[in-house]
């Protein structure tokens, strides 16, 4: 049980982003008495509001934030205040045009958008932490103050920029980094293509080519854009703190497709706040948001967290933006809790009905408060408030899954073996069937401890560093179980493969070597002898010590190993050599998931989610029913929602939510 | 019943672009004969020849025109005159690189191929004006010129300019839109995402962001584009004035996917002239052409109109260029006459054998006039000359389409509701299904007005202007029909969407409210409560005054309102929250026809088209047998193209076109 | 039967790419010693070296080339020896930044990957030379180096440059080939969109305009390109002649989608080499192999040639990167050396385990010697070994297939008739069909000399030259058998069509024209008279002298000739007028390749390949099983892998090869 995540907030954090600038004041009355209604106490303010503190270079204007914030603490509504550097004003994008983002084919980024400066550009850095400053000199002690929310959604639009400051500090970082030429050209491998360096000034960032530029040049590059993004965050953040003790964060997106490498960065965070939108169009967006928050709580390294963005219904950048159904945003937001958050904000509370996201949803509706939505806000702001003795209690997993954001960058590059090689659908595959049998998950850097798991799984870890890989042995040598998936352990931290066959890092642990990759046809399918199904990928495996638990029947592996065992040290490592179906993997999880002695809870029955949180001498097991079909589960308790007694069993009937206190199990 | 709309002209205008620089003497000589064999009264010279009238800066030599206008005016035949500035001179680019258009993302094109120099160029306007003036100083009263043909096809293949004289020239725009920078704010909505401004100079072209940028900053950027563009039309045609007595146009697109604001340049234009290509792999291309004539005529205010462009046989441009079937080419022609066109002209005379569109179509076809199409070209000839009674006579529609083209801009900017919404495919829905029924149709503008319809439909109506709105309550409180389709009155001018629930400008006039948008998934279905089906989209209706006339039977709006009308004042307003299906949409129509009081002309049957052209005292009936089946059709009076009575029915052979005039029946 | 291809190599060379720079000395030993074991006997070395040799501007560092050469030449393994011009080193990128290559949007190319700098720089060219030069002086009769390899396949991944140095360029060349500004305006038909130039400075490369450039002007610009990278090869070529005795090469790619114009080429050259990669996705790759051996075997005017890169088993930028199948890459070899090859080498000896390419296969796998594929490759050398008779005997055809990249250039422009014009895909069908009969093909330059060929076939002859069109009329009318598809003969050297009806190049030849082209709907077919089914493409054709042999049962060109012939002088010319399916193809050509006296091998059954080398006195019988199934063939002799003679019948088993020389049959 941890002490309050955000001191001051003593219920589960309840609001949304508020953008009152440009509204009338019967609207910002009527707002203080929406949030009463809904139960709101945290609002997240300022995230774009640059232009309105510091109308012009150096001159700030604190009126109308002062007006805000004291309208809030009197409705006794905290603040989350935002940093607005994620949107520099016209008047700095006019004296500053060397500021401006240069994308990787030579285009300058027009600013009628948002997005941030150059990451590297020290006028951007300086404007940025100068107004961060004065925010948290004026208000960094303020009682309404509870949380400082830095930049915006770091990466979002922009990552890496090409210019020529970039240019020079990526040198700058690279000396850093190697100290010579000499030891930069060997972790390049620049003896490939005749691409041998001199001269730190002869290197440039790896902007379009004519074709496929150094693999290693362009992943240094991504390290070098994330460093800077961070670099971007710490000097924020510094300038907040010699002014401030409140908790200083910035809101991740720790599923995006591409992200920074928030190993890195959780540690320069007071607390994890993270941002989750659903995929609308897919059928199971409720698993990728179990995902998302399983992450978001490993890199809060199992503590509470804020879930700092989510929709009350469509969001608008989709390509077909479906509303959320009814009780869909509760059951979203139950479900951020049950995996640890303990706040829960939207984007927004009220829409603006102008710019580029006015079809983006709210917690009050283009249509108003008399709206479905707004009263399944309120009722969800109810149901939040009778969860107070949730909040710092912890989710607890058995099993790890492997995730490393530079082992995707790195995957990503061009020219690999298949098109078909996707590690977020390989990550997501065994997320899945994990789910489908309610093992709670965490996810972990391959460096990292894993000594409290049954069980780990790299279904994608393309890159290993010698550590990881050192850690991955050691976990399996001292008792744990580990099963690995095709395309792990294939290149080092400077993308080069290890001497001898594959996977290189790998081998010894999993008692087996792979000869050569054997990709399939798009859409080819091949038959394992167990009778399951794999599709993407096979490949010629060579056994070592390893046990075949299953072969490949036909396709270019016919009657190879497929399915792999290997007990090493005190431990057992597993392989797997295709990419299976769903019913093959869920068959091949549960025997894995039995021989680690991993609890697993099927009985419940199909789309009913069964998470728990412990607290001090308690457990709150958390059912959320995304099927169509009442549910019967066993339990003992207080089901806290209807604060009534249960006794053996309890319905959660369909698209509903039952939270029961018991007494710890454990 | 007009005077003639090209004075001078006694017949059908009947011919196309001429091009005859470069022929050797036979091959003129030639054209001359073969334009008396196929019956050309009117030719198009010289859109391209700026190189050959002006071939250094500021020196004419206009001896091969002078040539080319006598030889013609010799054959008797008409010229309607082009001014050559789509196609400015290498010379004019070299010397003036500043004059060369910058896209979006920051390339400047090149000058190998045609295309005008940036709208906001003095250098260019004043050249432009040059030209026109010295073609109207010399050949203004010159008795074979009949019509001058300004430019070409404004807005292709360059609608907008980003280099630095164009954002001085938008700032310039936005002073004299907004007058100051506060109302620009307001209108932009900057406080959104912080994008505020405090100095014009701060303000630039919308070039390519990280993200999207703000809309009604995009939104203006085509208002001015589409200024600055009719700019150098007015500029070359008050050049042309200063010498000529001859009426001015330019040749419209009307129904390209993008075009520009045609209601604004109308009135600067002394008739309408339009250019039209069949999408040759549509089926259903007829419809489509029957919709750009209607739209033309409709820009032309009913008047007659001139067809300056269409084609023979296959263009070049479209991926697969299908030739015209036998009779297609007839039957196309005869279609805009029956609509409004008082000339039919074709892009082009004679190919040339080089050059870029070398494999698009013309009269006479590069295998020369011993041909399918040169034949029929000249039955087409000779089919006009006897339709010289038909000049003058109008067109008359009861039901009138809304159509604006400064809403499709807006709706057409990114991040809308889903990617299914296409005002394009909406419209033509709608057109289809009253083509099927021979309802003639008008299409107008919002805020026009619509005292004259029986009934009038906005299948796309996303931006409504305040004045518009209340047109259309006005309307139809006064007795008016008025069917509206979803993602209607959403925003207005400024691209803002009114307080309250949607649609905000038509929320009273139609008794109901849209509490969300729901739309659906792609290929998604929907039933209807009536047996309907909808597809693309669906919404939470709720109902006020209105009443509901059908139901969503699934989906996310499963028991909603899907159809319902409100009686408003004397009118009526329907409403429909889905993309019905072909055959429910008909029936709906069906329904609202009948209502309205509509005449439908259905009995003929599938495929044959029927358009009623008015002049003094007779009706000219235009029967148009699209099908494969000889159709038989009541009439009574003389057939004009073979000269024999009809006395009570006529049969229209497949394929081919009867036209009856009658005693009018007005 | 020729001389040594190479002098000094009396087997066929056997060998790859050999990078030892980077590599521990126990590696280079163990590659030796792997060499030994494989049969190697060449290697090229240097490809990407430029920064190993000259490390500094004008400093040159031999020791590492010297050592790797000593190392080869002791071990008995020939050297050849490559230029290193398509990877300039860092250094020079930094100290000529004007040397880089601009491409057509206008954006300027990174240097982190490999590629050519701007084709017509002077400062590349002469660096270049340079260090050509430096290597001959020093190794240019080395004993061990056997043959030059300049550069890396030109055009590859750099095609054309459009900076100010190339424009300069564009402008001198087009000075040469014109003499004159009028005479250019005609040659590009510039009277079309008014495109007329003055003077020369008024040229610009084609950068992308607004729409379609000059098409003239575009081809223009790839001969100038074409010619600009010839200039580079001569330019380095010279520098080695002055300083070595040894033959000169360069790697041609014949079969990539866009290549230069090897004709052009190949007689710069001393021998002709080529690169060949499977489209690992193809289920009939091996065809596409042999349609690559054929054509180079072309370009080398029927003489002997080297496979200088093809892979052992996977490449690494294609989608899905199959792997070979175990056999695969020895049929694929000895497919090579079948069809002329007298040296197979394969990219590449060793894999480097990091860089752009490390997924690539090799001879020696990242997984070491004791592999499938190294065994495999061993096995090849020992199989080549036994085939030293082969070398220097020929391939002969009776069938040629036309084969113009310049006519390849110019359909490949934009706004063609049809997307679905595709040269390759009408060149590969008529190639499949004559491979299923095991007729060997040769291909020819319209304008060469077609002496020797019973029939020749024009699939895709869009360009021909007005001496190409009175070759292929003067080959028929001296009695020989010619085979035109449709879109072929369109236009001449200038891009123009030719006057009168189409096809004006060969309407004489055919006894036909072509009234109108009639472009077929995606995927639709139409049937014609005699049974057969076309797609993509009718047309409207006039039978001249010709007679029809089948027509047109429905679509667009129903009744109408779809395949005729004409008696011309004492040969015939047939005439097909759409894209039959595979059956109806086959059945025309037998029937013409019968009337035309061309002998065919159908016999041995599906997928056994045969093709026959002719040496002094001998045949050599190549039968390649690409089936699943043993075939057996008639045969007297001796089979030369196994030594075994051959007495009336042979089985090749599935999979496998046999190889049996004979008594020469002519």
């Amino acid at each position: 049980m941890d002490g309050p995540l955000i001191p001051g907030l003593e219920q589960i954090g309840f609001g949304g982003d508020y953008n009152p600038d440009g509204w009338p004041e019967h609207v910002l009355k009527e707002d203080m008495e929406l949030m009463r209604r809904a139960g709101v106490n945290l609002v997240t303010v300022g995230v774009f509001s640059w232009y309105a503190i510091e109308p012009r270079a150096g001159t700030y204007d604190f009126a109308w934030l002062d007006a805000t914030i004291e309208r809030l603490d009197k409705a006794g509504v905290g603040v989350c205040l935002a940093t607005p550097t994620a949107g520099p004003p016209a008047w700095f994008w006019r004296a500053n045009p060397d500021a401006r983002v240069l994308d990787r084919q030579g285009h300058t980024l027009g600013t009628a958008a948002r997005g941030i400066g150059c990451p590297s550009s020290a006028t951007y850095r300086d404007a940025a932490a100068r107004v961060a400053s004065a925010l948290a000199e004026r208000y960094g002690e303020h009682p309404a103050v509870k949380l400082w929310h830095v930049h915006n959604e770091y990466g979002v639009p922009v990552f890496d920029c090409y210019c020529a400051t970039s240019a020079a500090a990526f040198r700058t970082w690279l000396r850093a980094r190697y100290g010579t030429v000499a030891a930069l050209n060997r972790a390049w491998g620049t003896v490939f293509w005749g691409q041998r360096y001199s001269d730190w000034a002869e290197i440039e960032p790896p902007v379009r080519a004519a074709t496929a530029a150094n693999p290693t040049h362009q992943l240094d590059y991504q390290r070098f854009s994330n460093d800077e993004l961070l670099d971007c965050y710490r000097a924020e953040r510094d300038a907040i703190r010699a002014h401030s003790s409140r908790p200083v964060t910035t809101n991740l997106m720790t599923t995006n497709r591409q992200t920074p490498d928030y190993w890195a960065w959780a540690p320069e965070m007071d607390l994890i706040a993270n941002d989750h939108y659903l995929t609308a169009e897919r059928e199971d967006a409720h698993v990728d948001l179990a995902l998302s928050a399983d992450l978001t709580r490993s890199y809060a390294q199992g503590r509470p967290w804020v879930l700092m963005e989510h929709s009350t219904s469509a969001v608008n950048w989709q390509p077909r933006n479906l509303a959320k159904a009814p009780g869909e945003l509760r059951r979203n937001s139950l479900q951020h809790v049950a995996r640890g958050a303990d706040a829960t904000l939207f984007f927004q509370f009220r829409a603006h009905p102008f710019g580029a996201e006015k079809f983006h949803s709210a917690m009050v509706p283009q249509a108003g408060p008399d709206t479905r939505v707004f009263r399944e806000v309120s009722e969800l702001g109810a149901d939040l408030a009778l969860l107070r003795g949730v909040l710092g209690s912890r989710v607890r997993a058995e099993v790890a899954i492997l995730w490393d954001p530079p082992s995707f960058w790195a995957q990503d590059l061009e020219w690999r073996p298949s098109v078909d090689l996707d590690h977020r659908a390989q990550i997501e595959a065994h997320y899945r069937a994990l789910w489908d049998r309610n093992v709670t998950v965490a996810f972990a850097h391959p460096a990292a401890s894993l000594d409290g798991y049954r069980l780990v799984i790299a279904p994608a870890s393309y890159l290993l560093s010698a550590a990881a890989a050192s850690n991955l042995s050691r976990y399996v040598s001292e008792g744990g179980n580990l099963l690995v998936s095709y395309f792990s352990g294939i290149v080092n931290e400077c993308e080069h493969m290890p001497d001898g066959p594959m996977p290189g890092q790998l081998r010894e642990v999993l008692g087996l070597t792979v000869e050569e990759f054997l990709p399939l046809r798009a859409g080819q399918l091949v038959r394992l002898g167990g009778g399951g199904l794999g599709s993407r990928w096979a490949e010629h495996v060579e056994l070592g010590a390893a046990t075949c638990l299953d072969t490949f029947a036909d396709g270019p592996a016919s009657g190879r190993p497929a399915v792999a065992v290997h007990a090493f040290g005190s431990g057992r490592a597993w392989y797997l050599a295709t990419s299976p179906d769903a019913a093959t993997l869920a068959g091949l999880l549960a025997s894995v998931l039995a021989t680690s002695g991993v609890s697993a809870d099927v009985e419940a029955g199909e789309g009913l989610e069964h998470v728990v949180r412990r607290g001090d001498g308690q457990d709150f097991h958390f059912w959320i029913n995304h099927s169509g079909v009442d549910r019967e589960v066993g339990a003992v308790g207080r089901e806290l929602l209807s604060g009534t007694p249960v006794a053996g069993s309890i319905t959660v009937p369909a698209g509903d939510v039952r939270i029961v206190s018991t007494v710890a199990a454990g």
